[in-house]
């Protein structure tokens, strides 16, 4: 099995689709926008999860295609949305809706995004309609609340580890939870089946953010594409952050408890903060939660009759682990 | 049959479970603004379409409460995002949520109501699912089209009135167009009896965003809840103003034009405007245009089986022609 070929393949066709999905819609003024986001130079894998798990559970590509379409759509929806919230000018390197249009603009788009979303969703249901439907709508719902609650801990002086795992379950881990889900309900698979794709996106989804906390101090900014310690520089709560928090006292601890203070630092500290993260070892910590939650990912897919998309996803999964931007 | 005490008891259902809707819903910053706009004293025209329409297409309300739930949170959806592309201030003498809260809070309020209202429309799903959903979605895209145009024509110089009967038919007439139609579809209705529902619906809406515009200038403000003249204040391209535009030449055409480049009047040019409109008979055609409508919208219902529904929705969409706010 070639893996970078087989997601490749998969990503290119995932790519026309989405081109043409809002090509000939009218208005422009509410569709060149939603196609311009669409159109970012994105990984796919959403979709990809989608398409794999429906394969691996029994079932084609052919015939979830629409629902990968409607999860990169929602995606997306999700991604314009929160760079209003999060005042993003740039993403992956091109102005974000509401710099490159405006505000009222950009709601819009991404609204309809969701709503193509649904109707391409439509397209894909047969007898598991409801479970699909129930399926890609809590997905849609806890993204809801994990930003809500990405949001809240911004302004939170105090947040435990704990509970920003239960936000970037939500947040992130949820859709892919979900892409896996839909795409063995999809697949007509049998209960355990369908359990063992949830359980496979669940712990990818959560492995993938805290990759993510690890490679905005640890990648190059050129591989990342944007500048190193970002995070630090906002000052935002994430998994290191926080178990550093955790596992600082004296000094340490009151230079931490100083970033949320002063709501970030500068560019010139990261630096120094990088080294308190490796003294503290939760770079090491990190990376150790990474790899058990890619494991359990793994793990999870062992119920399932063997297959090449079944393999496709453990590499997918390890895959994750090695990326570095 | 008691027209206004079938309504109100629906009224008073429906009201009881979008209360009851999001309580217990955590994390209280995402549903708590979301309750508060739910529980804004609105007519819930669009929920009681649903439940009535399910009855006369021989069906039962108990099967479509859930329906009913979606729509109004699918319409309170589009209020939350309509209000901050608007910059409105108050909605029904309480504040917009992005004044009462912030700008983020308001777009996650608007798009968590959005899912909700699809988990609510999975409950009442049965062999009907996918054109339910289809019904669902086809709304949520045309009222993203329509919020669209509107925004474009707020920029554009001319607007013709054809142009503007499209727009409400997405921003307005989609949605109550779409209520009945799920009604009708929820209840198992043969195509002809959803297809009279559709239309019904469809020319109901047309006719109550015609009748909003003459309301805004011959209503008067404590009825209103808003000052009166507030179309032309604004400078928007109402049906009063663009027929007035079209039937007007000279002097008056030239204050009707000014009122374009000034992006509105003063408010104590309310008066004048009014009399431009009264001379040139535009008020006169606009009612002419909703009476006309309602009367389509109830000879939709010939086609349905006599029951207390049918008669309802006919005395519901005279009611509308009545209504002063």
């Amino acid at each position: 099995m070639n893996f970078k070929s087989l997601y490749n393949e998969q990503k290119e066709i995932v790519d026309k689709l989405l081109t043409d999905s809002l090509s000939n819609r009218k208005p422009s003024s509410l569709y060149e926008p939603a196609s311009f986001i669409l159109s970012n130079p994105g990984k796919r894998l959403r979709p990809v999860l989608v398409l794999f798990s429906a394969k691996a559970a029994g079932g084609s590509f052919d015939k979830a295609y629409n629902a990968a379409l409607s999860v990169e759509m929602l995606h997306n929806f999700t991604l314009v949305h929160d760079d209003i919230m999060d005042n993003a000018d740039k993403r992956r390197g091109r102005p974000t809706l509401h710099v490159k249009y405006d505000l009222s603009t950009a709601i819009l788009a991404g609204d309809v995004l969701l709503a193509v979303a649904y109707e391409y969703l439509r397209r894909d249901l047969n007898g598991t309609a409801a479970a699909v439907v129930e399926s890609f709508t809590k997905g849609l719902v806890e993204v809801c609340e994990g930003q809500s609650l990405d949001k809240e801990f911004e302004v939170r002086r105090t947040v435990s580890l704990s509970e920003y795992m239960m936000m970037i379950q939500k947040k992130t881990a949820a859709l892919s939870k979900m892409c896996c889900e839909m795409g063995g309900l999809l697949a007509g698979g049998n209960d355990a089946t369908v359990t063992a794709l949830s359980n496979y996106g669940n712990d990818l989804g959560l492995a993938f953010q805290i990759q993510d906390d690890i490679l905005d101090i640890l990648a190059d900014e050129e591989t990342l594409g944007k500048p190193v310690g970002g995070d630090l520089i906002e000052g935002k709560k994430t998994f290191l952050f926080l178990k550093a928090l955790e596992k600082s006292s004296g000094k340490v601890r009151e230079k931490l408890e100083a970033v949320i203070d002063n709501k970030g630092i500068n560019p010139n500290q990261v630096e120094e903060f990088k080294n308190i993260y490796f003294d503290l070892g939760v770079i090491d910590f990190a990376e150790k939660e990474v790899e058990t939650l890619t494991q359990s990912a793994v793990n999870s897919l062992n119920t399932l009759k063997e297959s090449t998309e079944k393999e496709f996803l453990k590499q997918l999964a390890f895959a994750m682990l090695k990326r570095n931007n």
